[in-house]
């Protein structure tokens, strides 16, 4: 165990971006390298954050969440993920791999849901003093090819991959708008490729923060 | 059914103070008038906020919410009931009558819990328009009436009620600051007597609503 504070690595990106098998991967060949790894996601990660992903994913009202009410949730379970798994881990010098962070609320909610990215900065300000990953890995790919992805899993959709394309598309807009508007703060990796691809892709981006 | 909107009254209080005895109360005043009424509670009041109600009294995780989460928490059910309850019922012209609102939020988050009263009303901003009830009744007693009558109930606490006796008494001071700088905006009722004494005060503060 180090007793450097470890690095936070975010994966965003739409559904079918293949985020989970590449934090899968990229934990892995951290661990080679003799760093001690955690690998989460978000919305969960802890009980009090996976309980409000269960609210999210399947809403008990037959109505759903409003997009002020879903995007207080998010805020509500990322406020826990951090402080009671990634900070703790950062600061005992684990490294933590998360599947989506606050850069999918801005994308989903605050982008195709339309509140705004002020609206969920300022929450993520008050619920989690505005943290940033030192690396957020955005992988994109075109449509049809996420979608294809997607569509080989033959899982259910739950409450918001069941969203209609537009939405899906207007979620794949805002990533894009984020990384043009901060391109230090994202690695824009090309998600389309073998796994093996793209995860020579992101050790690559990721290169600057290898001990 | 009237076709004039509906009136939205609020409870608020300490533990103990008797807000959902006066709530059923005041309810069966208004139809003996004939009002359409419908009694709801804090947090909680439709299948999305109670299943939020369940996660803040009884927490997922070991470490309990951090008070950011708990206000989010708060505030995401208050959004869903107000979109999905409050806000349909006051329309058709349905009275709402309320077992706590936002200024439960300020008095225990915001002030109990040191949040501060702008982050509290940003939150409700946010979720909710801001919404106002068109009266909130204020009950208050001495800090050894509600613990009597907390006492008598005999039932478990849940995390919120279990929390420390100056936790409760900084919820007392924080309403009893919220009505001081807003005398208009609140009814404050002594709530130490019979519940028929109690019913009585209240009904003579809200007589300017009736029709």
């Amino acid at each position: 165990m180090s007793s450097a504070r470890g690095r936070f690595i975010a994966f965003e990106g739409g559904e079918g971006a293949g985020k989970s098998t590449q934090a899968r991967l990229l934990a892995e060949a951290l661990r080679a390298r003799g760093i001690d790894v955690v690998v989460t996601r978000e919305p969960g990660g802890t009980p009090g954050a996976e309980a409000i992903r269960s609210l999210l994913l399947a809403p008990p009202g037959a109505e759903g969440w409003m997009p002020q009410a879903e995007a207080l949730l998010f805020a509500a379970a990322r406020a826990d993920h951090l402080a009671h798994l990634i900070r703790p881990a950062l600061a005992r010098g684990t490294w933590v791999v998360c599947d989506r962070f606050v850069d999918s609320s801005r994308a989903y909610q605050g982008g195709a849901g339309g509140l705004g990215d002020d609206a969920i900065l300022a929450l993520h300000e008050f619920g989690s003093e505005g943290m940033r990953p030192d690396a957020v890995i955005l992988l994109e790919g075109s449509e049809e090819a996420l979608a294809a992805r997607l569509a080989a899993r033959g899982n259910d959709a739950d409450a918001i991959e069941g969203r209609p394309a537009e939405y899906h598309r207007a979620v794949a807009a805002a990533f894009r708008a984020l990384a043009e508007g901060d391109p230090q703060g994202f690695a824009r990796i090309d998600a389309v490729g073998t796994p093996e691809d793209v995860h020579t892709r992101i050790m690559f981006a990721i290169a600057g923060l290898l001990p």
